[in-house]
């Protein structure tokens, strides 16, 4: 078995395998030569293109222990008839949800090419490598599926959940149940562990993020069998609750000290966390930080990883040293 | 004394004290008719002006606190030469710190204005409320003064921090001593109590964090004399350190529970920390969320407030029923 799943089953291995948010994407030249002649819908809906961003961070470091497939988390309200673009600028839906019949029936063709890529990947994988799904969580997706893009606060989605709480809830059901689908058929074409990303849990207030954001994330995880599971809730505060999550491990935001994530939540195996903005401090830095990581999780299973996604501007060279840092 | 020095030094009120961060701000109509006539820079360099704004939520809200003076965090770059605008799409500077000499002069009549400002408030303040001045913490200061402008990663300042360590240190040093006489300069002109906002504190890894921004905002707080002060750290995860922070006073952002904050900083005055979109969500919900708060803090000295800024889209007739409730 490969290293990410068996230290997501409770192995404490010698040096933590390792993957990072986003290794798919901007930072790399490939990628962005790709670009040029595709455009990101195109790279998101082409299976070969797909695979070819995914394996792409494979082939430039061949340390790395898991290829996370390209995809991206909004592929479920394209599904739901939302008409999702991706702009440079972030997201924008043509449909909010509140326009959507809830009952309206859910277009699985549009989950397609992400599985036949993840079968493409998984038959040019070298062994050692983890093949890892994901899906957004349901909070996240009704906020922008609510917003119709990125907000700084959130308000309308926020505000949605009080002014109409039976309509708020049936949809975070429903989206519970769209992305357990979605990771079950990442696990189905040969994903080996998976990852539910609430990217905008930290916009809520623990009240809220406990009534409303919480269960539903728990409801999607509930659904998903035949692989290990990873929650990731960006939040500078991971609440205590997470601990009862039905999943196998917890990725660490940047904010978090990882010997104190470690004390918080001895039951789950975590996963993180260097800030990506540590590798634009150069080498040196980067290296120093991901070694007080490593070292603070000597003993107990571990995932390393950031604690969130790598940004545009860093260089590949500082990646491959941290790896180098992390697999000394 | 007023109720919120009095909270600040110790003492437990019946009802808590009540002010908004934003109070005096675009959420109100009589402030958006002002700003058709004059430019966010000049309310903010024009004392009668300032003073108006002040106290426009004073006049609407006879039951608040707390008068914050009209005034920006930004000033004290303005005065280092930075060549402040505010325009709504965020700060813009025409020179970034590192093409200051550290050792220029600093043009003090920038704060002219602000004193000014403050001495006139104070002549129409009814007696129950305090004056509130403020600065900006070392830290958020050095974030924007060397992006230019806001960022969403804060990437160049940040690995500034790592890159030129002897040159961050030396100006969080100058800002830490600026915002600390300018906060000593509105105590003189009659602030009661003052509230360094750390805006961007929840950016930082714990590690630099505790190197660079914490020292530098215990810097500022250590030369403040003469009146109570509150620390604001906008962070999801308030670092145990600040316990040791000195100030009487923490402002709790609202993804945290306030019994939890209230175990955790046992000899700090608490203010906070309503959801600032917990008011869009309508009257009804507003109430139970502050009434929740305001119960958390029975027993303990306790500032009502929010735990981020009033966002434009508040109605006023919301805010005041957050008032009644807190003053029930």
């Amino acid at each position: 078995m490969q290293s990410i799943p068996r230290v997501l089953k409770g192995e404490v291995l010698d040096k933590p395998p390792v993957w990072f948010m986003r290794q798919a994407g901007r930072f790399l030249p490939e990628y962005r030569a790709l670009r040029v002649k595709a455009s990101f819908e195109q790279l998101l809906y082409d299976a070969d293109l797909s695979a070819e961003v995914t394996l792409q961070p494979i082939r430039r470091f061949p340390n790395l222990d898991g290829a996370i497939i390209f995809s991206d988390i909004l592929v479920i309200l394209q599904a739901l008839g939302c008409g999702v673009t991706i702009p440079e600028g972030g997201p924008r839906l043509t449909k909010t949800l509140d326009q959507i019949d809830i009952n309206a029936s859910l277009d699985e063709s549009v989950f397609e090419p992400v599985q036949a890529a993840i079968r493409k990947v998984k038959a040019e994988l070298p062994p050692h490598v983890a093949m890892l799904g994901f899906a957004g969580a349901p909070w996240t997706l009704l906020a922008y599926g609510l917003e119709g893009k990125g907000s700084k606060t959130w308000g309308r989605a926020k505000a949605f959940l009080h002014q109409e709480p039976v309509k708020a809830q049936a949809w975070l059901n429903r989206l519970a149940d769209i992305s357990a689908k979605l990771l079950n058929l990442h696990i189905g074409a040969g994903a080996q562990a998976v990852q539910l990303f609430d990217t905008w849990a930290g916009e809520l207030d623990p009240e809220d993020y406990r009534a409303f954001a919480l269960p539903a994330a728990a409801r999607t995880l509930q659904q998903v069998a035949g692989a290990p599971k990873l929650f990731f809730a960006r939040s500078g505060h991971l609440e205590p609750a997470l601990a009862s999550l039905p999943c196998e491990g917890l990725a660490v935001p940047w904010q978090l000290d990882m010997a104190e994530a470690r004390r918080a939540f001895p039951g789950k195996v975590l996963q993180g966390n260097l800030d990506p903005i540590a590798l634009l401090a150069g080498a040196p830095t980067a290296r120093r930080k991901a070694r007080q990581i490593v070292d603070a999780m000597k003993g107990v299973p571990h995932i390393f990883n950031l604690g969130h996604g790598l940004v545009p501007e860093t260089d590949p060279a500082v990646l491959a040293e941290v790896i180098a840092e992390v697999k000394i």
